[in-house]
């Protein structure tokens, strides 16, 4: 029997199990993955890129106070990997208009970026950003990159090295972790055990008292934290508690530098400090992440409509996801990429919510702590989640962040969530 | 070829239905169900009780236009059995504690409603008030009732007759329906087709032209409305579409009022001028719904943790969840219906989301609206959720309501949308 449990050892987990114990130094917290090791799931897949640059007050709060966290543990001395590379916006007319309100949303709210010329852009980076007269940017209905937006408060970071940190933190704290343990059931009682079969009934004060897993039964006296990710959304609902997120499948693709127009493209200076070109978005959300350390790119994209919301266990990455989602507008901006071919990569899921936001609340006054829903930013907020989870697990109304400043618990719950439209949606 | 298509002829696709050919009149729209007519689905099936009274003011402008617009129906000589026989909220002490501050905020909102006493209601309706000293109030952890609440502006209304309405003014109307023809998938395709096997990919703009049935395919010009109720989530999750709501299944079962005891109760005086008793809820959220032309009550709860969001076809009354989920809440307080048994009943769905606010949007432009999610208050909000999903089928902000005010349609969207906690839930 321990005081918490929390389901999943990925960046949410962790992050959770990290401040709970911060908060209350004497709690027993065992940590559950069916993984043998921590962040062996999606976060170990993530693209691992940043940004402090949100208009919905819940997203902004979020990023900034785990992206300040994640600094200091740099600075610090503990290699993240963190490179504040930045993150830069290559706008077709299209993009532009759609990310119009966006931008003026964060003038006002004050969030830095500078528009780079697209003929600078084209010299630095050698993107090709007029496509007038392209078969294929055409039938692709591709459109000249007529502005370029650069946030600096943004980049990547070695998302391993970030599940290091908060494991040697956790065990040397005394959390205990059980590995290889595949959660299978939440376990529901009652608070008040009449031992009839069929319990517990609507009548019945109800919670859940831990779990059923491959490797026995194990109870929690206060809370179970559920930050299962993918898996949250079909855990949970067999027990009629909504995850608010649904799994969708995401594939990354490595493509190597191998040219000498490549290699100055991923060492493209003048954006940064390090030399580094940065997290690059072209239109129609195809995103280009160097990887210094690899001297390769890793390439995305979002495919929303169409693709089912479902687990693919385990994900396959796609070749013709790459021939035909993503080369058609890589290959317009980036011609040199062309005729290249992914060396590799991986796929994974995300775990989405309507609007984006990650969701934590106790459903029904259970004990139960959902946590997930990080829609793929579960890397650039976990931290914070994982302090509004602790916060919510130990009955606070607020959530203190890494800024400082702190959050109401509710903005990430199901009612009082804070509903403002995200404009800065890529 | 059709301008709209509505999937789904339960309250919100008839509503929706109505409300496009009001704001459009020259549209040509088709309404499919798999149902052999309309409302054959969970409309039928449901308890059919109203009340203008929320502290979310998404909700309340739902509920209240609706009613606005049921009760004109109802003065114009077309019956709909829309009786304002009033709510009854029976107290005990945890169950105020729950309700408390949704009165203070009634209170400030100038909602009207009034308490009753608890003696009188004894008196009236022949409840037991005081548990003191039952062994089963103590087992089931119920107390004696320390507070009643009588809401006016609400009652029950017959689904049938309400159904018949809308169709028959559709019908009128020139509004097509297709009846036994079931969706058997929505179709994506890219609006600028390039006859590429795979389409749509993530760079194309893509939108939902229409459906597959079991009658062949359909296909819609303008928009496709997803009013699906409790098939909404498994149908939209195919193509990727969150309908924001699970469904989970929900039973009514059957009284008679066989004793002379339990025809006074039914026809309680002083509370309406129908001599009819009130939607009368229990501690524990069961209810008793007068069903005064069958002589007979309708009794239910709302069971949430520990039942799986799931569909169950068909949905199969369960003769335990009466006897144990039931009977030792309505015995405790109504102990003239302890030896009674259920005559019959029925099952279905309810289609919840986490907030409990119906859903209305059109993800990722699709030409998709879904308007879902109505979690059990779909004939009390249904019309002016069909207003809603009109309204942003035609590319309106803002949703006329039948009271002359207006709600803006995010509202009920997932960006933007009215998250003000409700606070009077039952």
């Amino acid at each position: 029997m321990y005081d918490y449990l929390v389901l999943g050892a990925g960046i949410v987990g962790l992050a959770t199990a990290y401040h709970l114990k911060r908060l209350d130094p004497d709690a027993s917290i065992l940590v559950v993955d069916k993984g043998s090791g921590p962040g062996s799931g999606d976060t170990g897949r993530s693209a691992a890129a940043f940004r402090a640059f949100f208009t919905n007050r819940a997203n902004m709060l979020l990023a900034s106070s785990s992206i300040r966290f994640y600094r200091g543990i740099q600075e610090s001395g503990f290699d993240l990997g963190m490179r504040f590379i930045g993150y830069l916006w290559l706008l077709d007319e299209r993009s532009r208009r759609r990310v119009e309100a966006g931008l003026r949303e964060a003038d006002r709210l004050g969030l830095p970026y500078e528009h780079v010329d697209p003929d600078l852009v084209a010299e630095r980076l050698g993107v090709r950003v007029d496509v007038e007269g392209s078969e294929e940017a055409e039938l692709a209905g591709l459109g000249s990159i007529v502005d370029a937006v650069l946030v600096k408060e943004a980049g990547i970071l070695d998302p391993d090295r970030l599940v290091e940190y908060y494991y040697e933190k956790l065990v040397s704290a005394g959390v205990h972790f059980a590995f290889n343990t595949e959660v299978e059931t939440l376990i529901v009682e009652p608070r008040r055990p009449l031992g009839i079969e069929g319990e517990p009934f609507p009548w019945q004060d109800a919670r859940v008292a831990g779990v059923k897993t491959s490797q026995g039964e194990i109870r929690a006296a206060k809370k179970v934290v559920a930050a299962l990710g993918a898996w949250c959304e079909s855990m949970l609902r067999t027990i009629g508690v909504d995850a608010v997120s649904k799994p969708k499948k995401r594939q990354v693709f490595t493509l190597r530098a191998a040219s000498e127009k490549l290699e100055a493209m991923l060492n493209a200076r003048g954006f940064n400090e390090y030399g580094i070109m940065p997290f690059t978005l072209l239109p129609r959300g195809v995103y280009i992440r160097p990887e210094p350390r690899e001297r390769a790119f890793w390439v995305g994209v979002s495919d929303d409509l169409g693709r089912p919301f479902e687990l693919e266990e385990p994900p396959a990455l796609e070749e013709n996801f790459y021939t035909l989602g993503i080369l058609p507008v890589l290959s317009t901006y980036v011609p040199e990429l062309a005729g290249a071919y992914p060396s590799g990569g991986w796929a994974g899921h995300y775990d989405i919510t309507p609007d984006g936001l990650p969701v934590v609340y106790e459903p029904y006054e259970s004990d139960l702590i959902v946590a997930c829903g990080t829609s793929g930013s579960g890397i650039m907020k976990g931290d914070a989640v994982g302090r509004v989870a602790a916060s919510l697990a130990l009955g606070m109304d607020e959530a203190e962040l890494a800024s400082g400043l702190s959050m109401p618990v509710r903005w990430l719950g199901v009612q009082g969530r804070m509903a403002e439209r995200e404009l800065l949606i890529i």
